[in-house]
C-alpha cells in the first residue's frame, strides 16, 4: 500500500490549449440548424445567445484552441485536478486490474462544470455582456456559472427548475454565496414562464420550461447572453482539460488506459476524459475502448433516436442533430439530476454513431452501491450522477478478476456528493426506487421529433 | 494575477515524524489528576480508555514521534494538504499584506480532523481494539473517526448530540456511509443515557452527555476504546503535520509568516499550524504572532479562567489544567458547533499563560461576512469553525492597509462548509444573531470549579 496514491501536476502543466476532437474525426459532425428554415445557422442567428468567440469556437475546425491566461489563472485556483490510483478500491475488490481516477470536485462547486463557466464568463466579459442567464436543474451549473460570473464582475441569473428550488435550498444558498440571483422556474419573470404558470399555476418546472425563460431573457436584453453547460461543442472544447491532464498524469503513472468511462448526461464530462484520448487514438491507432454510462432512466444513446431535435420542450433553441429521447420526454426523477437531459451532446452522438465509443445504462441502486463501495475505500462521497462511471468501472474490474487479465481502467468521478447527501440517506434508508425509462412515453415522445428537410 | 497560488508537496514530502512542542517549552506543562485523589494519572489509570501507544504519547516528552508508515499512507489520500497564497482575497482587500492559507478541507471529511482519527484507529487496531465509541456535535469528529475506523476494520459508534442528530441528518448519512452506527444521545445504551431520560425524557442532549455516554461504553467493554477528537496532547501532536508541512511549503514561496492564525474550539487545528512555527521560534528566535480565535458565544480563553477541570459535564473524565468557563457552561448555539466547548487543548492554554500566544474573540455574524468576502474571491466556502479565523486574518490585512505594512498573514482554513450550508442560508436571509457568552451562567459555572488539592 506503499505505492503512490495520487499524481499532482504544477499549475504551469495546466495546458495551454484547449483540444477539438473535430480535427481529428473521419467525418464532420452534422450542422445546427435554424429550426424555421431547416438551413445551417450562421454566426448571425446566434449572436443574440452567445458572444462572437463562443459562436466561433461552436463551429471551430482547429486541433487546438489557445486558453487566455485569465482564464489559466483562474484555473489554478483548482487545476491540474488530481489522478489518483484506487490501490484501496483494487484491494478491496481483489481485482487484477489497475484503476485510476480523475477527480473533478476540487474545483469551488464541486465538479467539472468551472471548466466551462471560467472561459463563458470570461469571453461573456471581454464583449461587454453585463449579465449572463442560465438555468440549472440541480443546481450544480448554477452555482458553477455564480462562481465565474462573479470573478469575471457580470451578474448571474440563474432560472432554477421550482421543485429543486424547494427541495435543494442548499445548492441555491451556493449559488447566492457566490452572489448570483436564484429565481424559481417557471416565474413571473418571462413571458415563457407567465404562460405556463396561467396553465398550470402549481407548476413544479423542468428543465425545459427553465431553459425557455433563460433563452427568452438573453434574447430580449441587449445585455445579457445566455450559457449552457453541457451538450454543445464549446463546452466539450472546455472539458478537454481533463482529458489532458490525465494523459500527461497517465505518463507519469507509467501507464496507459484500455478503459476510459465516463457518465454522460449532456455528454461534457465524458467527452472532457474521453476525446484527447480518443483523438490520439484516432491519429495515431491503438484499441483503447471508451464507455459512455447513462441512466437506466433516461438512456439517450442506448435508447434513444439520432435525429435532428430541440434542445429545449418549448422549442426555442436551434435543432441539433443527436441521440434523442425527443425533446417531450419526462425521464423518472431519480437523484442522478444531471442525466436527466433527453439528449445527448452532438458531438458525442456522432463518434457514438461512428463507433467509436461505447454507451451502456445502469439503474440508480446498482450505481449508489457502487458509491458507497467507493467511498468506503477511497473517501470521496461520489456525486449521483459520477457514481455510474464508477459502476461501469467496478463491472470491467470484476470482469478483469473473471478473466485473470489486468487491464487498466481510467474513469471520471466528475463530482462530490456533498450536496447530495439527500441520496445516501435514502438509499442507506432503503427508500431508493430504480426506475426504467417509460416505453410509451418514449415512444410518444420519438414520435414528436421535428421534420428536418435539410437532413 | 498570473503568480502561483497554490503550493504542493508530493507524497514523499508528508512528514515522517509529529512534532510535540512539549520538548521546547519553557516549563512543563501541568499533569493530568485523578479525579478521586487529586493525583496525576499513571497510564493504569488510562488503560481502560486509550490504547498504550497513545497514553505514551499523551505524556511524551520527545520532540519528534515517528509517524508509522501505514498512518502516512492513509495521509496519502488528501495530504499534503495545499497550501494557497490568496491572491484574489488580497486584491479584493486592497491590501498591501499577504496572506496565505492551509487548506485542511481536501480530507475524506472535509476538515483536518481525519489527521488524528486515522492514527487513533491504527493504534487502536495494533492493540486489538474491536471498536471504538466517540461522541459529536456538529458531526465534523464523528465523520473523521467513522472514515478512518472504517479503513482499519473497526466498528465505530458515535453518540451525537439528539439535536444535531435530528437537525444534520447530512453528516449523519455521511457517518454511516462511512460504515459507522450513528446514535441520538441521550440514548437508552448506557446508564448515563438512561439516567439523563429519566429526569428529562425531552432532552435534546448535550456534548456532555453524549462524551459520558462514548467514555461509559468504553469503560464497560474489554475490547472498546474511546476516541476524542480535540483537547489531548497526542491529538495535538498529530495535527502538527498541518504545520510541518506549511513551513516547507512557505519556504518554496519564499515567504516567513509574521502573524499565525487558527480558529479555536478544542485547539488542535490552531496548534496543528502553530507549533511547529512557535516550537521553532522557542528554538531559534523570532518574532512570528500567534493569534487563537474564539467565538463571544464560548470565549473559553479571554474570558474563562486557567484551572483543573472535568472535560464532560457529568464528570467522569480525568482533570486537565485548561482555560474553561466551567464544565456546566452551555453556550448559545451558534453555528460554530465545532467551537462550543467549555475547554481549551491543556497545552494551547499553557502557551497562552506563558504569553506567547494572543487570543481573541470574534461574534458569528461578523465571521459569516468575512467568510462570504473569502468564498467570493477565493472559490471556497468555509467551515464556520474556518469563518473566524478568517475574520481575525481580515481585522490584520485591514491593518496593513491602514498602517502601509506588507506583512505575511497565515491562517489554517480548517475545512469547508458543504455540510453547512444551512448556516449560510440562515446569513444570507439575514436570520443570523449574535450572541455574547451570559456572564450570569459564566459566574455560575466558574462557582463550580472542583477543588483540587495538588494544584
Amino acid at each position: 500500500m506503499s505505492d503512490t496514491v495520487k499524481y499532482l501536476l504544477p499549475e504551469d502543466r495546466i495546458p495551454k490549449n484547449w483540444y477539438n476532437i473535430v480535427a481529428d474525426l473521419p467525418e464532420p459532425p452534422a450542422p445546427i440548424l435554424h429550426p424555421g428554415t431547416g438551413q445551417p445557422v450562421g454566426p448571425d442567428d446566434l449572436a443574440p445567445l452567445f458572444p462572437t468567440e463562443l459562436i466561433m469556437q461552436e463551429v471551430c475546425a482547429d486541433r487546438e484552441v489557445e486558453i487566455p491566461d485569465p482564464v489559466r489563472d483562474v484555473y489554478k485556483m483548482w487545476r491540474p485536478a488530481p489522478l489518483f490510483r484506487a490501490r484501496r478500491l483494487e484491494a478491496a475488490l481483489d481485482t487484477p486490474a489497475k484503476i485510476y481516477y480523475k477527480y473533478e470536485g476540487v474545483s469551488p462547486s464541486g465538479s467539472h462544470k468551472p471548466n466551462t463557466s471560467v472561459p463563458q464568463a470570461f469571453y461573456n466579459k471581454e464583449e461587454g455582456t453585463k449579465r449572463l442567464s442560465t438555468e440549472t436543474g440541480a443546481g450544480q451549473w448554477g452555482s458553477s456559472l455564480a462562481f465565474a460570473g462573479n470573478l469575471f464582475g457580470l451578474q448571474v441569473d440563474v432560472f432554477m427548475v421550482k421543485i429543486s428550488y424547494q427541495q435543494k435550498p442548499y445548492r441555491r444558498a451556493l449559488m447566492e454565496s457566490f452572489g448570483a440571483r436564484c429565481v424559481a422556474s417557471p416565474s413571473n419573470e418571462t413571458d415563457s414562464g407567465r404562460h405556463v404558470l396561467s396553465e398550470h399555476p402549481d407548476s413544479n418546472g423542468s428543465l425545459g420550461i427553465a431553459i425557455s425563460e433563460a433563452v427568452e431573457v438573453a434574447a430580449k436584453n441587449d445585455d445579457t447572453k445566455y450559457a449552457l453547460g453541457s451538450v454543445l461543442n464549446h463546452v466539450l472544447l472546455h472539458q478537454s482539460v481533463i482529458g489532458l491532464e490525465a494523459m500527461e498524469q497517465m505518463e507519469i503513472a507509467g501507464d496507459h488506459p484500455d478503459i476510459v468511462i465516463g457518465c454522460a448526461g449532456g455528454g461534457s464530462n465524458f467527452a472532457g476524459l474521453a476525446f484527447p484520448f480518443l483523438g490520439r487514438q484516432l491519429r495515431e491507432g491503438g484499441n483503447t475502448r471508451f464507455i459512455a454510462v447513462e441512466p437506466a432512466a433516461c438512456p439517450t444513446m442506448t435508447r434513444g433516436t439520432f435525429a435532428y431535435d430541440f434542445g429545449d420542450t418549448e422549442h426555442l433553441t436551434p435543432l441539433v442533430k443527436m441521440h434523442t429521447l425527443g425533446s417531450t420526454f419526462v425521464p423518472e426523477g431519480i437523484h442522478a439530476g444531471g442525466l436527466r437531459y433527453h439528449g445527448m451532446s452532438p458531438l458525442v452522438s456522432h463518434v457514438y454513431d461512428l463507433g467509436l465509443i461505447e454507451a451502456r445504462a445502469y439503474h440508480q441502486i446498482e450505481c449508489f452501491k457502487a458509491g458507497l463501495t467507493f467511498a468506503r475505500s477511497e473517501g470521496i462521497i461520489p456525486a449521483p450522477e459520477a457514481t455510474h462511471a464508477i459502476r461501469a468501472a467496478l463491472a470491467e474490474a470484476e470482469a478483469c478478476k473473471v478473466s485473470g487479465e489486468s487491464k487498466t481502467i481510467l474513469f471520471n468521478l466528475s463530482g462530490h456528493g456533498h450536496f447530495d447527501m439527500q441520496a445516501y440517506t435514502d438509499f442507506l434508508g432503503d427508500k431508493l426506487e430504480d426506475h426504467a425509462h417509460n416505453e410509451a412515453d418514449l415512444k410518444q415522445a420519438l414520435g414528436g421529433l421535428p421534420d428536418v428537410a435539410a437532413e
